[in-house]
């Protein structure tokens, strides 16, 4: 049905993380997995390994019997997919032990950017490579993920200001100077134990961080506008942690270029995003709200043209584990090994 | 595949609430709405007619465009399946109107009472009858529900008080006389504008209501153990609202029988529900959260043996519209028409 | 004690909202409560009179008993200090007929506003006039507010945007072109029944709302930066709604002024603010956060260089109900009747 | 003013907990601090010594510059009252190196049971001995508490359990078998980082947890409801974590005596408590909620006869971080030292 013929044995290293929970959430829910073209083989993490699948994720409990090995070369060998959701680092230091002919879905940010100095800077160690990028909607990007054998997630914040930007910059709506405010659900933070990101600190309150270009996604974010613009696009960017498990709403601010309509902005988004299914741009009048893209991989997005200040504004709403994350992870291994790009993937968000 | 081979054209009642969302999201996972064996019909609604759900669900993008129609005998008239998302007494005006042919699944409350005088004390109207009663994993029930062109989908308390206490009563652990704390997410009282129901006054607080036996829901609970029991059972049910749009965590405990101990208690549960797919015992030690089962048709359970206390406690989480609600409904129907019973209902929650 | 001898008389019309619950309870741990120099005479509201204060503010037992009156003229004569929470329009209405020897604290935004074109534009209905604006941390403004019989509260995201960004405008830190995105609670959008409020709407979600200029704030905003400015301010505000009761998180950012560096900024914005109590300038590297500042009067600030895109980030944390509007309020009655200024407003934030 | 000519100094232990923070915001507060009599000496903490206040606890500007010494007798010798926020265990070892002048109040479980064996077995360390037990609404407390050199300020269960359910017991409305269900917010867990405490997994999500009789508070509440008994009471405790930073909730139900009316039952408890300043009796038919009572030290009680399952149902809410602990704390203080019982302790919440 989706021009394989062969099950497929998937390895998740990280499988106790967020990033490894939603990937196994939205592989059990596959159609490959219920005709059994996909098989779910090890799953690996580091001080977790031991323990049961069951301890870790109770909203698993198909899989609540499996035990938690090392996150090792030997472990993740013979499978056909491996996804990594390791922290970066350590996770090209495993991808760079798995065959060529392995497809290696990498979460981490370790093959996402094309400039060394980019890397160097923002993670101060040496840069290990560029794989094909994952956010099969930038022009090319799709093309280049199908059939192969590496694919570096996306960011969550990348994800979220690239699909609301792209159309700006591509079409020329906007001046190359964007404002970005993307405030996002305490799970983009990880699984690990962090008094800042206790209940108590976290519920109740809104807070900016890593500000002033210092958030590592400042660059990917810059990469991505770039490749779609003739000059380098200025970016300020501002994440903000809020009380909400999942989603990230950005919004984004321009100045409008000369000539630039409500009506020609608008255009150019619908003509832009004709195709995708994942993309989705609301009616007039309507703003995403992260409700309703909870565990889907769908992006909302609106424009508007604030005649006020002369700035576009964008905005939009992704699950940052889903969208963000896990899903783009999925809906690369879909274009990876031949399987329908939206299989598994829901577009309908669990809303309210 | 499921042994039916036209397409069931369904129509849904009620759409532009929160049931009927969620029986929506849960269709159009459905793997016989992706094979065509299962099309979505009219969605109606009353104050709503004339938006598209495009205005009302914007988590659900494929079906932006279509309009709701006024809830009617006629517009739901040409279909095989109408599921109703209805406030009672009107639910049942609406229910007596459709013929025999129809497969009904009702959510209101109109058909779930066996006994007159429990409607008539505690909805103040007169009785309209009883319906097969849509929890399949109580005795008998599943057999009734096969094939059924009407079913009465329980209440979201009652489903979890149920699913938690059945074992106990059936298999007499305890004595008849249970004392149940019901904590539930807001989205259980439904899309009505209302000042105590504003984000304002729920987020940050805790609050009992319909206390002291006054919550509808409680016959319908008594009813229910009441099947599997030689005696009545005395329930004093308390529901409180607490700070998350979706789950309710049911606690319950009722004075353990002579000779019980926690092995037996276990082993009870365990035979029970050995063959029950939507029911997860949860290992020793653990206990139910219910953002393992938000957005899935899981009921997950602990039962403990209180020594301190003499008391047998069992603690139970399902997604309030999912299980709750939509889920059962969509399993009722499954059942109903001949699909496989768990096609379309997701195990997996999305946590976090 | 303050310089005053006798016993000040309030009346609070709009007592049912929360404007009017925060002004009593910041008005009963008022240390002129304490001693008898303050006295709470008529509580008013609109569709709750005739109720107790009881009923509808279980948070203030102490006057439980009080039975809310009709908001009139006549039932708020008698009082020394009116403080008016109701809406636009008819604010203007009953603060035309109250006396000149009352001193009228008004909530409202009817006459916060200098230009009447201003005002037609965004409110669409005539001008009323402009009183002294109520943030005595801009200059000037704490001597117009000093022994004034007429007070105009500013809103809430005026306040939190004005305080950040006043001495980057004043000292010239930054080009007059702001991108203001301001994150609220839900107390913000008031005590009134409406879908989009839900606590099953609100909370689990991002939204942004009244985008690209259509917020009423925001030419407050720019009047304020105007103030201190030689130019006009040009100013994109973007207001979201978040997942909490209180709290309004402000992020600005503006291109810089050549040869502006973070020391020169921060010392800026510690001369401004030096003698300032409710504005607390953030130890470097700290950010502000909501819950520092829930329930109290203070706005914490925190001033950036972002060398990356030669942007100056500014962010600001207030309590939108206290220093956002009834801790305001008092501060300015404080300021009017010859109070202390600081009396009554709680300095610590009530957290975690 | 209170009878006191001196400068009382303060020592808070623990000063980098929640419990901690929450004693410095009343304390600030605090009429005695205001006027001077009252002084705030040495911070204390473990691992958090040689930072600053500032650092932990932005919410208290006043003191950002204290900087944090090591929990010894020698760093909180010199002063006249030491309240102390840390980990039993330690609590007593500190305890037990102040001298006998000094007002000792503990926050910690060290001298709360009263039975050597309770403790063991609870705690499985050697007990440590018994002193005054911080509730001054229970019979009798009020006079030991007067003038004490020490006192043990009851854990945060155990108060909302015991003033909902004290005039049930001591005035015989019920059998002696009470099964209690207390829901919390998650700063009741205190400060620590663990992933179970994590944002990501409290929001919308509920649990219990310490489920039959293991919580350690189990056995304090019985001891407290025994004391106003004449026959020990059977306790079934469950408590529940909830998305939210501050509240417990306090549900409880027990086996009516014969003859009780809710007439009789709500006239025992108007009684009992007609002369409490901190317990507030709703009107008939309201239910308490945690939101009206965050920040204050106000216990909000309802009583009810559930005349259907034969039960009285008792509902308290209190601020765990307040009533529950450093109000309580800061109540007994008052009591030791001869202020008003009441000074400094809000009787108003911060609500929404």
């Amino acid at each position: 049905m989706y021009g394989v013929t062969m099950t497929i044995k998937i390895a998740i290293a990280g499988a106790s993380g967020y990033a490894g929970g939603e990937i196994l959430r939205l592989l059990l829910g596959h159609p490959a997995y219920a005709s059994g073209e996909l098989e779910i083989g090890a799953l690996t993490a580091a001080s977790s390994a031991g323990s049961t699948l069951g301890e870790l994720m109770p909203h698993i409990p198909q899989l609540a019997d499996r035990v938690i090995e090392d996150t090792t070369a030997e472990t993740l060998t013979g499978h056909d997919v491996v996804f990594l959701g390791l922290p970066h680092g350590f996770s090209a230091e495993i991808a760079n032990q798995l065959g060529p002919e392995v497809t290696v879905i990498d979460c981490a940010a370790d093959f996402r950017l094309q400039h060394a100095e980019d890397w160097e800077k923002f993670y101060g160690s040496a840069h290990q490579g560029t794989w094909p990028y994952g956010i099969p909607e930038m022009p090319g990007h799709r093309e280049q993920l199908t059939g192969s054998k590496r694919v570096a997630v996306p960011g969550c914040f990348p994800t979220g200001a690239t699909l609301a930007l792209l159309p700006a910059v591509s079409e020329g709506l906007i001046e190359p100077d964007v404002s970005i405010v993307s405030i996002t659900g305490v799970s983009g933070a990880g699984k690990k134990a962090s008094v800042p990101l206790l209940g108590s600190e976290t519920m109740g309150s809104l807070k900016a961080y890593n500000t002033s270009g210092k958030h590592r996604h400042t660059p990917e974010i810059a990469q991505n506008l770039g490749e779609v613009s003739d000059v380098p696009v200025n970016v300020s960017f501002t994440p903000v942690l809020a009380p909400l498990p999942r989603g990230i709403l950005t919004t984004a601010t321009a100045p409008l270029k000369g000539g630039v309509t409500a009506e020609t902005a608008r255009a150019a988004y619908e003509k832009f995003y004709a195709n995708e299914t994942f993309v989705y741009l609301l009616p007039e009048g309507a703003q995403p709200q992260t409700q309703s893209v909870v565990g889907s991989n769908m992006c909302h997005v609106q424009v508007e043209v604030d005649e006020h200040s002369g700035k576009l504004l964008v905005t939009s709403a992704i699950d940052n584990l889903t969208k963000g994350t896990a899903g783009a992870a999925v809906q690369c291994m879909n274009l990876a090994v031949g399987f329908e790009e939206t299989a598994g993937l829901p577009q309908v968000g669990v809303a309210p």
